[in-house]
Formats: C-alpha cells, structure tokens, sequence
C-alpha cells in the first residue's frame, strides 16, 4: 500500500472531499443520478461545456454559418487549435501537438514516418501485453515497409532496445494500470540510439504528465478517456519540434499540406506537426472534445493526479478486505487512473456491481477495472 | 445546351418547382432566410434529421447511456449501420460499404491493399487534374511501398490502362462537374487486366449512380457535401463482395478486427469491407450523417440527377447569356450536380455575388463554382 493517507470511513471520505482543490470540477459535468460511473477511462461522460461547444458548432457554425465557417468559426485550424489546448496537459510546447483521425492511425503515420527513411535498418518492438490496436497496427505496418518487427514478454522490452528500434510503449498499462518509467527509459533510448513512441491513452488527463522535461519526442493518445471529449472523439499526435523536418507522414493529405487551398498537384508538407493532419477531420467530434477541455481549466495536473491514487489506494484497500487480488501497483505514484483485480468469475462481478449502481468495466479474460475519474468522483462516491 | 426542357423565365421556374417530384424535400432542412446556397457540393447544410440524431445521440446516448451505448445504442456496429444506409444511394449490396476515416485515410487504406501483395508488378495511375489530396496520397503511397507511380495528363489515363495498373479517378470532376464513362472505363479495365478506384466524392446524393450494374469493384467517397453530413463528416468505403477476401488493410487497427474485444495479440480480418474500419470511429460525427442520410427516405435517385442537371442547364444558360465560359460539360447528362465558369477575375466575382446573397465557390486559379443541390435548391431560387 502507498505510504500517503487515504479515507478509511464515511466521515473521513467526507472530510476528504471537503479538503479537495478541484471538488469543484464535479459542477462542470451532468452526470445521470444513482450511479457512480468507475468507467471514466474507457468512455468519459461529457462536460457541460462540450454538449455547449457542440451546440454551437453544429447549430450556429454549420447550420447557419455553413461554408464560410471554415475561415469565419476557423474549423481549418482547428486540430491545431485543439493541439494548443491539450499540450499543457502533457507538459509540452503549444505548436507541438496536432489532433486528428483516430489512436490506431495516428501511431501508423508516427511510427511509419519514423522508419521510412530506411525501414531495412529499423525494428519495431512491442511488448506482448500491450493494448491490441497498436500491435496490430505495428505488426502489418513492419510487413508493408519492410521493417523487422519484433514481439517481446510483458515487461522485456528493455532487453532488446538498440540502434535502429523504435519501442512502441504505453505510459499507462491498460489492464494494471501501472506507469512506465518513462525518463528512465527515454534516457536507455539516447544512450543506444533507439526511439520510444508513447502511448499516452490511459495517461492524459489524470497524470500530471511533463513529456518535454522527460525528454520524450513522439507520442500519440486519445481523448474520449479521461478528457471526456465524447466517443471516438479524435486522437492525438505529439512530436518534439527539434524532430519534425525529417518526418514525412505515410498518409500525405490536403490539410497536411502546407498550403492546402493552393490546390498544387505536388504534396509540400505543413511546417511541425500539423502535417501530420491527414484528410478533413470530424467537426463535430471536434468541437466536443474542444469544448470538453474546457472543463480543465484552472486545475492543476498535480491535483488531479494526487485524487486519482488516493482513490485508487482506497479501492485497492477495499479490494483487499475481499481478499481479490489486484494486477495493480500497491504504490500510488506507480500507478494511473484505474486499479483492476482478476478473478475467475471477474464479468460477474462486473455485471452485479452494475446492479448495485456501481458502473466498472471487464476486460477478457479475467480482469475488472475500475476507473478513477479525478474530475467528477467523490471520495465518498467511492467508499461507497 | 441540353435538348431537355429547363426554365427560362421566374414564371417557367415557378411552374418546374410545381412539378418537382422531390420538392418536398426542402422542408427537411431548415436554411438560413435571405440567401442562396449553391455551396451544397463543397458543405451540405444540415437536414433537420441531423441535428436531431446528434442531439440524441450526445444528449442521451452519451450524456445518460454512457459507456453502455457501445452496445445499447449500437455504436460498435455504426459503421456498417451507415454503410448499409448509404449503400442504396450508390446502387450496391448493403453489406458491401462502410464509413469511417476520411477520403484521404480510405483511399490510402484501399489502394494499398490493393497493391501489397505483389507492390512491384503494380502501377499507380492518376491524371494531374485529379483532386489534389487524391494525387498526394497516391504518390506518397507508391513511394512508400516500391510501387509505380504515374501521373498522366488530364483525359489522358486511359492511354495507361495496362496489366497490374491501379487507376484513382473521380467519377464526377470536382472543376468542370464533368461525369466519367464507368461503365466503359471497367470494361477497358478488365479486357488488360487493371483495376479502378473510384473517387465518388463529388458524385454521391446527387447523381443516380449504379455502381453494381456499372461493373465497379472499389470505391471511396465523402459524405460531407451532397450527402449534407456534416463538417468533415467521415467518408465512405466500398470493395464489390467477391473482391474482399484477399484484401488486407495496411492500418490494421482493432475495429476491423474480426473479434475485437477478444483482445487477441493478432490481427484476424474482419468478414468482408468491415475489415477497413481502423480505430474507434468519431461517433458524434457519425450521428449527424445517420440524421442527414434520412433526408434521402422515399427519394428516386432518377428525380434527384434529373433535377441538378435541369438546374446545371439554367446556369449554363445564364452563363451563355453574360458571355462567361463555362467549362462545364453543356448536356446536363454529362454532369454531376455543379456548373463552373473560369474567369481571370473569378475570386472577385465569387465574392460580388456573396454579397448579392448568392453563394458560390472559388477554386484557384479561376473557376467558380455553382452546386445545384437538388434536395433544398429550388428552380425559382437558382433562377433568381
């Protein structure tokens, strides 16, 4: 168990949420009565200020504004507007970020950027217990370029980073919820010539993330989790401005162009990161997920973050008065936003938590989840 | 000029709105008063069907429903939901289509499949008029795979139809509204052993296409302009089903996965054009085409062409009458649902008639665009 305090009763859950810097941030978001929802980092529910900004955009920037809101609402800029908005949340330079198209399509433009150059010298690792997507993604995108492609154990990663890899790595783990040492390992990468892409889906908006101080250059996420941006809201993509010239994206589209309405038939990609802006985005989604990190405004990472371990040392206690045992770390600044226990019969218990009100998710074969949604959780939603 | 009759006067307007067998369909959207909107084939404006879906979607499915809707309201299946909705509007099977990405991600998806399993013995042929983010996404494609890569001449491409040869085209020109010879073309296609991809993005909710009975087996197209989806509302994906099986996606994310949340570390195709969806989908951006795609109920496809092309004449005329050059095809059978003329001060002209209420488009160097939208456009309006 973590040695920092954590509520051990009613009252002092109570006390605990009187106490909390960001109690506040539960008034900006509706949520349905009679249940407390521990599936934040699966599907966040929505501030009131993305239906707000979601309201306006489709009723008065579309249906009134039309055509001419491209340039009058500014939708052309808009994945670079978004980027400017989320970059404080991980701790890097405003321009260095873009948002656009989805987690799996974004890692297969990063990561196939990066081996192009000469794909024959590269290879891609993954570990095996990394989340699905983006070892399939890596797998099929090593067949096509020509790249080795390289599956090690949880956990062995480290053993086979050297010249020419590119490690695809979670901050977050998905099932334990445990956090990379990410400085740590950025710092192996330089010392044998090998690149870290991160992914930060399970690590944006309850970690107190500061990637530039961790020397991190790439990493891609996604932004219906614990930014609450709404379901399948589009993903992320981060690169350090000192490693963007040499990178061409795989997918050259207009709005990556650096001058898209010149209608040239040569492709010239956008300076930083915005070429990496493949098609024309989703609006819509857009002006959710913008609307959406409205509701961090004013709320320090480190707050935010202290809330989600100590819940989950709440939950972790809790789990072991039930004698389930957890995947997750004791320790909570080892961990993310959700703790998970696995047990035999785990959908079960997932399903009649739900009967009780109490909202976790399942993940096959074993695992249930409970996600810690600093923003709108109570202690006492907890405890309870 | 066409020899099928259109109006020549506000009178001879006011009696084809009369006579309009889909004239009805205007009062689905709710359009801003005082002017006219002939930017339909750039954004479609919103039908209200739309802007309910979105709102019920966000407001209840999201807002109340939660993580739950993946199953409850269906999400997980929303793209084969719309493709099979869209399915009818370009004369193909319901389950042959699904919608997801952009055009420039679908495209990319698609003609890499097609060339992956022997890149070296492919050609990829697009003409230098193509729509830009076509020609970009080809180039850098080939590029990256070792295929050919040919660019020919405007009207040109079919002098290259060759064995292993993958022609991008566009069935409707997104300058001149000219329409492309497709049945004629997939048969000069199969007689030497070469394959189309149709761009449908200017031809889709506008043209009566039959896309099955024209012997087409591959498609891509956007569902933002005449379909009135929304602001970058994602596109759609078409494979002919006897064509799917040996097609693997090169973005092999976990939503075209056959059971994705088995969570198996390898990838295993979905069934048929399923397989294409990559990441989660933008579900919001996803509602509001479902609404708009309802505003096409109990409307012939036949009565919608008709009506753009007798419209496409009237501006043809009205062009012929101020001396302006079209470069439009002059029989209305030869167009899709806009009219062009290029003038050396096209931009300044583009914008006078802004200011006259009357909304047209600019394509650099020096076309103007006019987009009949046959759905809310009536005669008298266009007239005016």
């Amino acid at each position: 168990m973590s040695d920092r305090p954590y509520p051990t009763s009613q009252a002092e859950a109570e006390q605990f949420d009187a106490a909390d810097p960001i109690a506040h941030a539960r008034s900006r978001f509706d949520l349905p009565e009679g249940s407390v929802y521990l599936v934040g980092h699966s599907l966040g529910p929505p501030p009131r200020t993305a239906l707000r900004q979601l309201q306006q955009t489709a009723g008065q920037d579309w249906a009134m504004g039309l055509v001419g809101s491209w340039n009058r609402a500014d939708w052309i800029n808009f994945p670079a507007r978004l980027g400017a908005k989320l970059a404080r949340l991980i701790g890097v330079d405003a321009s260095d970020v873009t948002v656009c198209d989805s987690v799996s399509v974004n890692l297969f433009k990063l990561v196939g950027a990066l081996i192009q150059d000469s794909p024959q010298t590269r290879t891609v690792l993954v570990e095996s217990g990394e989340f699905p997507t983006d070892q399939y993604i890596l797998e099929r995108l090593a067949e096509m370029t020509g790249a080795k492609f390289l599956r090690s154990d949880p956990g062995q990663s480290t053993d086979h980073l050297g010249t020419g890899v590119i490690l695809v790595r979670s901050l977050v783990d998905y099932r334990t919820g445990a956090i990379a040492p990410v400085a740590k390992l950025e710092s192996q990468a330089r010392q044998v010539g090998a690149e870290i892409v991160w992914d930060l889906s399970h690590a944006t908006g309850v970690l107190d993330l500061t990637l530039s101080d961790w020397g991190v250059r790439y990493a891609v996420g996604c932004t219906y989790k614990y930014l609450n941006g709404g379901p399948g809201a589009p993903a992320f993509l981060y690169v350090a401005s000192d490693h963007i010239d040499t990178l061409q994206t795989p997918i050259a589209g207009w709005l990556g162009h650096a001058r898209p309405f010149a209608f040239d038939p040569h492709y010239d990609p956008a300076a930083g990161v915005q070429r990496f802006v493949a098609g024309t985005p989703p609006i819509l989604s857009l002006a959710s997920l913008s609307g959406a990190l409205d509701a961090f405004e004013g709320l320090d990472l480190a707050d935010v973050q202290n809330k989600a371990q100590t819940l989950g040392d709440m939950c972790l206690n809790a789990f072991a008065r039930l004698d389930l045992s957890s995947v997750s770390p004791p320790v909570g600044q080892a961990r993310g936003g959700h703790v998970s226990f696995d047990h035999p019969d785990g959908y079960a218990i997932s399903r009649a938590l739900a009967e009780t009100g109490c909202q976790t998710d399942f993940r096959t074969p074993f695992t249930v989840r409970f996600g810690l949604s600093p923003l709108f959780l109570r202690y006492q939603d907890v405890w309870h």
